[in-house]
């Protein structure tokens, strides 16, 4: 089956509280949350349009993911996550396509999610998050 | 009023089959439609997800904005476009706020949209599109 919606973009960017209030002020967006996820050394603000999250990402660490690709080019969208059912099974079958994964099995991320990432190089520069709600765990956003 | 939606996400590519490929067989999404925008030097291959498209963008021109795009950082994630009613209100709050503009007027995109970009310059590194669809007509797909 085919990802239900975008689930959010992912945003790279130097100062949480700069382009927080670019979304707020330019787009008329309101941040709902920030959440610091240590594992992935990242403090993250979210937005809610439609079926979509756009999530700002400003590192906690110069030697974070997001440090490194802001220091190699910048600020800018850094990826994309599609919601999936199954995302065991959809991680398997990106396997079995040739897709070289990032995280071959789901591991927790912001606000509870299971996510895994394939690698940009299998997916012509994009990287590409999978992710899905936990079973039994109802979206209520 | 805040943007409805993500109405699409931009993705600069190389090869547009090999790209539509890549999104039809590891994602289980189906390209609708194919449609060059001779305005934009562009050939652009349109997927549905929820309420947001994916738009793959292969240049028609060496000397294309997408061609250069992937000439200097490759293939990847070119912009985001947000669903808004009355763009040009939206646009003249953007300039209202400092924002730098590239269309100071809405043009014709694809899937005839209204359409205006943003500078990145003045959006934390994102290109960020508004859109509308033109008075009168409703989205059906």
């Amino acid at each position: 089956m085919k990802p239900t919606h975008i689930e959010h973009i992912g945003i790279a960017v130097s100062n949480l509280a700069e382009s927080v209030d670019f979304y707020e002020k330019v787009l008329g967006l309101k941040c709902y949350n920030i959440e610091e996820v240590a594992d992935q050394k990242v403090r993250t603000a979210f937005f809610m349009i439609g079926q979509t999250k756009i999530e700002l990402l400003e590192s906690t660490d110069p030697q974070g993911t997001i440090a490194r690709f802001i220091e190699k080019r910048g600020e800018g969208i850094h990826h994309i996550a599609f919601a999936v059912e199954n995302i065991e099974e959809k991680l398997r079958h990106a396997a079995d396509e040739g897709v070289r994964l990032i995280d071959t099995h789901p591991r927790k991320g912001a606000e509870g999610l299971d996510i895994a990432f394939l690698h940009p190089a299998s997916a012509h520069g994009v990287l590409i998050e999978l992710c899905e709600h936990p079973a039994g765990e109802k979206q209520d956003k």
